[in-house]
């Protein structure tokens, strides 16, 4: 299995993440730099019509975009390592609904952040209006894990992982959105628990 | 089951067509207003904290995110009806990666497009401008479905029927979008293929 990124990309940084879950070891990770315009070359753009990281290569699947891939490692390796999908077609769509609640809302919050953050000098007033929108979204976060120990339910999953590398950037990294965690206890507890996994340490080695 | 929405609303309707096409009868439409704010209720709010439709429950499972809501209806109704994950977990990686696909690329830029069309004066600069960039995205449908007869494969899946409504509303309803079929022969014989599916056959006549 041939994965192609960087370990310090999020997403593929969740890719890895699920392999190391899964205690995947099999697999091989091709350095595709996309900042020096790696995935714009004809070669790879055959197999990345967008020109974008992650890629995998499975025999003779070949598959992009991060959240498919992780769905894909979750079902091949479905007898080891952590149960990323749960243990029944509900748990499952509980894990599809939160991954899609990632995609679509927590991920265009947390990358406005990020855009932000990551170009000082920092537009404060644009940092403000930008965790003002993610926060809106940890509300229901906040709610959600008040319930359950996780966000599909009360076991770790596809849901929780998927944050966990851009969450990593604005809650560890650039700090800033630590600020989030005031005011929403179950949030931070979450936060902290999933970030201690030893999948987790594990890709912080490599970025 | 019941699923909470309304028919005419593209969210819903991608729900409603998973069901048609799993031969799923038993289940009800409740009218959940949306435009007359009826999603911002108390009581509809501790079901889906987001304020929007749709939302299906089934027993006690309570699930929302339309692209989570029909891999449930699939998932359930395995062996009833259109096989809409294909028969392995390879088509099922492929209809995950095209899934994604509708909703971070086609669903983001056919959305700019209809917030212009379904706004009357139309601003003809803008919707150049918005179509260019669905243009771009269908270009990569053009070359994909010139070597399958759908997106996941040669089998009619949940990434194509993900598509339907939005596309229905720019190709078919405001017409304006079709003129991205020229130049682009394979994405308007697959429009004119799924389009023409019993199925959504069955889902218009309730718009
Ligand atoms: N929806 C895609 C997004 C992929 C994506 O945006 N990848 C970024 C790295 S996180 C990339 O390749 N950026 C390079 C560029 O935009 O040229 C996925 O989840 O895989
Ligand atoms: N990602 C959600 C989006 C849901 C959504 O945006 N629903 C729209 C109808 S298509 C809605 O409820 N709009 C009402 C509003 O924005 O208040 C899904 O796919 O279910």
């Amino acid at each position: 299995m041939k994965l192609y990124g960087i370990a310090s990309s999020t997403c593929t940084g969740r890719v890895l993440l699920s392999l190391f879950e899964k205690e995947v070891e099999d697999f091989e990770l091709v350095i595709v730099n996309v900042r020096k315009g790696e995935g714009k070359k004809p070669e790879y753009l055959r197999l990345q019509p967008f020109g974008l990281i992650p890629l995998l290569e499975d025999g003779d699947v070949t598959l992009y975009e991060s959240r498919a891939i992780i769905r894909y490692i979750a079902n091949k390796y479905e007898g080891q390592g952590t149960a990323l999908y749960g243990k029944d077609i509900k748990d499952r769509a509980k894990v599809d609904q939160w991954l899609e609640v990632e995609g679509q809302n927590f991920n265009v919050a947390i990358r406005s952040s990020l855009g932000v953050v990551s170009k000082p000098p920092i537009d404060e007033a644009l940092l403000t209006e930008t965790l003002g929108k993610l926060g809106k979204v940890l509300d229901i976060y906040e709610d959600r894990l008040s319930n359950t120990q996780y966000l599909a339910g009360d076991f770790f999953s596809l849901a929780d992982l998927s944050h966990m590398t851009t969450g990593w950037k604005l809650f560890d990294k650039y700090k800033q959105g630590s600020i989030l965690f005031e005011g929403r206890p179950h949030v931070k507890a979450w936060w902290e628990n999933i970030s201690s996994r030893p999948a987790f340490k594990k890709l912080l080695e490599m970025i």
